[in-house]
C-alpha cells in the first residue's frame, strides 16, 4: 500500500532536477491545450442538446396538450403496465386506503377533472429544491401553471438557456409566460486552466411580472408609527418591503456587472438559484411525470446517497435496497 | 413551506380519477420515448468523444514523447509562469526544504535523468484509488509502464473503451501493452426504462499476461503438509494460490455470460473495477500531469466533498477556503 502525502509531494516536485521540472512545464503547457480543446467539445455538446431539444419537443407538446385536456390520449397512447415490482408491493400495501379513497371519490361524483390538474404545481410541491420556496400564497399562483420549456440559444450565439413558464390567463398577472435565462461559459479560465470542468453558469436574468392591482405577492406594505421629533406627535406610514415567494426567482442577483463582487450570502444565493435553474433544465423539464408520481425522487435521493466523484452509482452494495437492478454497473 | 410524503403521495395518486390516471399512463409512455431519444443521445456524444480523441491524441503523443525523453521541449514549449497564489504561498512555506533537497541533489551530482522517470509510476502511488492496489513487489514493474492511452469503439461498433496500459521491455513479462477492455450499453433497460441516465458500463474484459519465468506476482506458492490417513506419513506439496496485485487488473470477474448471476462481494469487486476503469478514462489519462504534481488530486477532494446530486460546486460557502475562485458558478 502506498500513500501520498500533500507536504511529501511538494517536496519531491521541488527537488526534482531542473531539466526534468523543466518537462513538467511542457507537460502543463500540453494540459492547457488539452482544457481548449475540451471547451469545443463541451460546446459541440450543446449543439447536440440543442438538436436533440428539437426532436424531443413534439413529446413534450403532446404531454402539454395531455396535461391541459386540449388533447385526450387514444387508448393505445394511455396504455401501462406496470413492471416495477416495487411500485406493486407498495400498491399493495396501499390498497385498502385506495378502495376507500376511490370509493370517496366516486361518492362525491365531481364533474371529470380536464387533463391533469394541478400537474406542475404538484412537482413543485414533490421537489423538496422547490417546495422550500413556495409560500402559501404561491400556492394559487403556480396552480395555473401550464407548461416549462427549456430553450436553447442559438447556434453561434453566447452559450445560455431559457426557462420559459407558461401560465394560463389568472387573476394575478397579465403575462402568459414568465422568463429566466440563464448564461454560461465554456472555456478555461485564464488564471486557473486546470479547473475547467464544461460548461459553467455564470449569470441569470429574469423577467418583469406585471402584477395585478394588489396581487403582487412578492411585496408586502408593513405599517410603521413615526414619532415627530419636536412635537412628540406620532403618525403611521406604510411601506412597500420585500416578501419571500417563489415569484422572487424571477428577479435574481446579478452575478456580474458593475465590478462589485458579491458578499458571501449572495454567492451563496447565487449558486442556489443556478443549482434550481440546472435542476430544471437537466431534470424536471426532461422528466416531468416522474416528478409528479414521485418515481424521479426516489432516484435522486439514491443518487445523493452514493459517493460521486465520478458519478458512479454503486449497486449490491447494500441489502435489502429498494431499487430492483441491483448489478455492477456504472453509469458514466 | 410544503411537504411530500412517499405513502401520501401514493394515495393521492391512486385515488385520482380514473381518467387522469389514464392520462398520466399517457405521459409515462411518452416518458419512455424520451429515454430512448435520450440514448441515442448519448450515442452522438460517444462519437464526439471519438472524434476528440483524435484531436488530443497529437498531444498525448507529445506527453509520451516528453515523459521517456524521446523528445526535449524547446524553451518556448517548456515556458510556465505558475498563476495559482496558493501554490505560491506553498512554494514559500517550502522554500527552506527545498533549498536543501535542491542542493543535495546538486552535490549528488546524478547523471541527469532521461525524460520525467517514473510519471506513471508516480500518478499510481499518487491516486488513492490505485495505490490502495499496488503491492511493494507491484512496484518496479509498475516503473516500467511508459503511457496509457483510451481507445474508443469504432462507430458501428457496440459501444466500448480500450485502456491500453504501454510498458518498454522489462524483465517481467513479454508483452509491450497490457489492454482493458470495458463494455458499455446506452439504452433504456426494458424492466425499468426511467432508470436510464445515460451510457453504462456492463461488463470488461482483461489480456493475458506472458510472465517470464518466475516472475509472476499474481500467483504464489505456498507450502502445504500432508498427512497419509492410513501410514501417518508426512509430505510437503508445493501449491500456486492468487496472490493480491494491481495486475489482477487485467484478469477481471466476468459480469455476464453463463445466466448465474455473481453474489454480493463479486458485485462489489466489478463495481470497484468499473468504477477504476472510468476513472482512467475520464480523469487520469485525460490530465496525467496533473496528477503527477497533486493539482488534480486537490481538485478532486473538492469535488468529492460536494452535494453532487446535480454535479453542482457550490462556492463561497465557507470561509477561509482554498480555492482561490470563490465564485457562484455552477458547473454543469
Amino acid at each position: 500500500m502506498l500513500q501520498a502525502c500533500d507536504s511529501f509531494l511538494l517536496c519531491f516536485l521541488f527537488s526534482l532536477p531542473k531539466a526534468v521540472k523543466r518537462r513538467i512545464n511542457a507537460l502543463k503547457q500540453l494540459q492547457v491545450k488539452c482544457a481548449h480543446i475540451e471547451a469545443k467539445f463541451y460546446e459541440e455538446v450543446h449543439d447536440l442538446e440543442r438538436k436533440y431539444a428539437a426532436l424531443y419537443q413534439p413529446l413534450f407538446d403532446k404531454r402539454r396538450e395531455f396535461v391541459t385536456g386540449d388533447v385526450e390520449p387514444t387508448d393505445a397512447e394511455s396504455e401501462w403496465h406496470s413492471e416495477n415490482e416495487e411500485e406493486d408491493k407498495l400498491a399493495g400495501d396501499m390498497k385498502s386506503k385506495v378502495v376507500i379513497a376511490e370509493k370517496e371519490a366516486e361518492a362525491a361524483e365531481e364533474p371529470a377533472p380536464r387533463g391533469i390538474p394541478e400537474f406542475w404545481f404538484t412537482i413543485f410541491r414533490n421537489v423538496d429544491m422547490l417546495s422550500e420556496l413556495v409560500q402559501e400564497y404561491d400556492e394559487p399562483i403556480l396552480k395555473h401553471l401550464q407548461d416549462i420549456k427549456v430553450k436553447f440559444s442559438d447556434p453561434g450565439q453566447p452559450m445560455s438557456f431559457v426557462l420559459e413558464f407558461h401560465f394560463e390567463p389568472n387573476d394575478y398577472f397579465t403575462n402568459s409566460v414568465l422568463t429566466k435565462t440563464y448564461k454560461m461559459k465554456s472555456e478555461p479560465d485564464k488564471a486557473d486552466p486546470f479547473s475547467f470542468e464544461g460548461p459553467e453558469i455564470v449569470d441569470c436574468d429574469g423577467c418583469t411580472i406585471d402584477w395585478k392591482k394588489g396581487k403582487n405577492v412578492t411585496v408586502k406594505t408593513i405599517k410603521k408609527k413615526q414619532k415627530h421629533k419636536g412635537r412628540g406627535t406620532v403618525r403611521t406610514i406604510t411601506k412597500q418591503v420585500p416578501n419571500d415567494s417563489f415569484f422572487n426567482f424571477f428577479s435574481p442577483l446579478k452575478a456580474s456587472g458593475d465590478g462589485e463582487s458579491l458578499d458571501e450570502d449572495s454567492e451563496f444565493t447565487l449558486a442556489s438559484d443556478f443549482e434550481i435553474g440546472h435542476f430544471f433544465r437537466e431534470r424536471i423539464v426532461p422528466r416531468a411525470v416522474l416528478y409528479f408520481t414521485g418515481e424521479a425522487i426516489e432516484d435522486d435521493d439514491n443518487f445523493e446517497e452514493g459517493e460521486e466523484g465520478e458519478e458512479e452509482e454503486l449497486e449490491g452494495d447494500e441489502e435489502g435496497e429498494e431499487e430492483d437492478d441491483a448489478d455492477a454497473s456504472l453509469k458514466v
